[in-house]
């Protein structure tokens, strides 16, 4: 088994923290995305799509989509539970974890991917589109920090995949993505340093 | 339990199919978006987010988000497996079922809900935006007819969640979203002729 990985992306990042917080470690094959790597002929040959990141696994299936990696890791190493302990659960959690992607990591990612500079070459550009997003990616940050007064984590009492997606979307698209967090969400604040604070942050 | 569903929207489709998959009947509530029905006080006391669909629990837990819907059903009524029977299967399927809701059903709703004068009240539209996604789009769609032509389903070879996601994006975005579906597409055509023909697709 083993992880082609960039290290600076948002999406790959996900994937190395479930795999820290289980306490796994498999080789991982950096692909950088800013050299256009992940369009290489090599690359491809092993991941058709060209996504970032991917498992190999030892029968050469290629799983790609983050979450569909760490789906998989869950079931080969249940513990700690990550994405939900019974089918009430499992369905909190990916509710969460889906809100999150489409309500908060879609407009973040949709004003940086029309913006930013860097992005010119990925993506043909409608900064009209950007404009439009950053409205609707800073209300749903308010969302976010009158979710995290009402409860510690994302998805409820614990700490789950659903925390995993939201943190490594509020580090890079509020740092780089022309959308910071404002000062005053302070309930935010108190999760993102409760999160930093756990090894996987560093992974 | 009890399904909140509207019966025009795409989404809400994907649940009553896999209920119908799974031979589940239960109560419906219809809320009906187009009349803003979801905005009421009423469904905003049972469902603060006013998403469609909601699957509302015996113990007044609500689930949103159709994927996670479909979990807790996949969970309390396990046959016919729908997301997998083992690691591998359900990341393989989840795999899937995720790029097509990013890859094929993100750009087609972009360019629907950018574009189409009825999205006009729900949406700050970007036109141009919809004309840059289009060609997205309509790029995704040739890649679905290559991929069915190297295998019977989305996800390989057995009917899936990624078939319903699939299925129920086509039938409405090719139909009323402004990317039509090209007429040589025969893999797709011979795909769509055999989910149509499935009792779960009238649900």
């Amino acid at each position: 088994m083993k992880l082609y990985d960039d290290p600076v992306a948002p999406t790959p990042r996900r994937v190395r923290m479930f795999l820290a917080e289980k306490g796994l470690d498999i080789p991982k094959v950096t692909v950088t995305i800013g050299k256009g790597e992940h369009k290489s002929p090599d690359y491809r040959a092993k991941v058709a799509s060209g996504r970032i990141p991917a498992l190999e696994l030892d029968d050469g299936t290629v799983i790609c989509e983050s979450v569909a990696i760490c789906r998989y890791l869950e079931g080969i190493q249940p513990e700690p539970n990550l994405m939900g302990r019974d089918p009430k659960e499992a369905a909190v959690i990916e509710m969460w974890q889906r809100r999150i992607e489409w309500e908060l990591l879609l407009p973040m990612a949709s004003v940086f991917r029309h913006s930013h500079p860097k992005m010119a070459a990925l993506e043909d550009q409608c900064p009209e589109f950007a404009g439009k997003q950053k409205p609707v990616a800073e209300k749903r940050l308010r969302q976010l920090d009158r979710d995290l007064g009402e409860r510690p984590f994302i998805a409820g009492d614990r700490f789950t995949i659903a925390d995993i997606t939201a943190f490594t979307t509020v580090e890079f698209f509020c740092r780089y993505g022309g959308v910071p967090l404002p000062e005053d969400h302070a309930n935010t604040r108190r999760w993102l340093e409760e999160i930093r604070a756990r090894p996987s942050a560093k992974a």
